[in-house]
């Protein structure tokens, strides 16, 4: 059923799904663009998209399926972008790690039946670094992938056949398909993902300024801080426009982890630390 | 040289230590003892011990090397007790994760030429569970092994002769040695060891309250989550008596990360959230 899928953006995530739906079986055109043309050039040389397009808009035009993987604030430039040109033949989806903006602007300029669909989209799957070069055909298996569309979307017998169509690809990706509400995903996810990130790089930026000097330090550091500081280097590109777009969840977020660690500090030879880790001990139970 | 070792405590790091010194090829006696008979059994039935001791002194008593593998109160309990009834002919080594107070011990009651010698270490390996089922012959293979020796100690040359057999053990069993000062070590483990592990403490701790029962929660964490939280599992019984001894570096090291979370949590829309990151980088780079 889709046989032409248009990927903006070749970096990690863009990359690795052109790669992913190759060791899946696909079989048709997969048209690829990135801002810079390296990236784009190293995409095609991995085999993940088998050709470049110079113009990102007529490469969705000429496409069934238009995966946006950009930053955030790009998705919204090209949700705006493409909602006057697609048509309801079309599918516009995306990898974006923020949903409520995201949705609200495809909710308004799509899925009526003489408009374009567009599915917002959210695999729970990277790494610490991005690139076409550590694009990974196996990076959604196993992983979840989130999907918050707009139940009351009426869309034409094309596009919604497209929807299906995209759901089906992700699942032979590998991944898990679930559905949220939007704000449920955005509330969630600041806990369970931008959460632990925003710690990692306060928590790998203090020790930078603590013992990064330390002669000593590479020596004595184990597993435990490589874990704890691997997304220290994630870079601000990859997380500014999920911190602008998810602002207010992640400040509670993190204001709640203060307290605690205020709490823990003045606990630390109260019978207090032991619930502290009784509860975090079912937190891995679970 | 050394041919009987007794290892007080056969949990994760003693069976570990058995372990490691027989695939090193040590072919000497090694006693076991534990708090617990289960624990010594199961070492017993792994080959990490020779045979299970009745008396942990007497064990202590009819070997050369005895290794301390307890928790820190329990290791100056045992620093206490052996001191009177060893002498020059033995020598007494740990494990502890601080070592300030059980090294003044050692340099108070040991390391005179009439006296045992006392030997401080600190392997950095470990798992976020204890017990000896979970011991593993090659847990200090690449870890850094730490001593915290004191430089004025006047040992007997029996027992010098066992320090220098103690620390050529360490290496057979793959490790490195490095040799701190104390209150240097209690300082650095605070920032790399313990910080990280009070933290994802309190990031479990707060995720299961606030997460804890959400349906989705299982699908939506992905590889981050898990690593951030894996010491989330780490038992109170293995921290208390770290909290308790390394007290006031730890609070500051806490109230450092607490205060970094605010500048983070209040820039999350400016241009020092870049930074950050910046930083935060570099910690991983170097």
């Amino acid at each position: 059923m889709i046989e032409r899928i248009a990927i903006l953006g070749t970096g990690l995530l863009g990359t690795s799904v052109g790669l992913a739906l190759r060791a899946a079986g696909f079989t048709g055109s997969i048209v690829g663009w990135n801002r810079g043309a390296p990236g784009a050039q190293r995409a095609l040389a991995m085999g993940a998209i088998d050709s470049i397009a110079a113009d990102p808009l007529q490469a969705a035009l000429a496409s069934q399926v238009t995966l946006l993987a950009v930053p955030i604030y790009s998705t919204l430039d090209f949700i705006e972008k493409l909602a006057p040109i697609l048509g309801p033949e079309h599918l516009v989806t995306d990898v974006g790690s923020t949903k409520r903006t995201i949705t609200e602007a495809g909710t308004r300029l799509y899925n009526t039946p003489e408009r374009a669909a567009f599915l917002p989209g959210h695999p729970m799957a990277g790494k610490e670094r991005g690139g076409a070069e550590l694009g990974d055909a196996d990076l959604f298996r196993g992983a979840v992938w989130l999907f918050t569309d707009d139940p009351e979307a009426k869309r034409s017998p094309q596009s919604a056949a497209l929807v299906k169509g995209w759901r089906e690809l992700v699942a032979a990706m590998g991944s898990k398909t679930l559905d949220l509400d939007p704000a449920r995903h955005d509330e969630l996810v600041a806990w369970v993902s931008h959460l632990p990130q925003f710690v990692a790089t306060a928590l790998s930026a203090l020790l930078q300024e603590e013992v990064g000097d330390a002669p000593e330090l590479k020596d004595v550091g184990g597993r435990a801080l490589r874990e704890m500081t691997r997304l220290g280097a994630s870079p601000y590109s990859m997380w500014r426009d999920i911190a602008a777009t998810n602002t207010e969840a992640v400040e509670r977020a993190l204001d709640a982890l203060e307290q605690r660690l205020a709490h823990l500090r003045e606990n630390l030879r109260t019978p207090a630390l032991r619930d502290e880790f009784d509860v975090a001990n079912r937190f891995r139970r679970e």
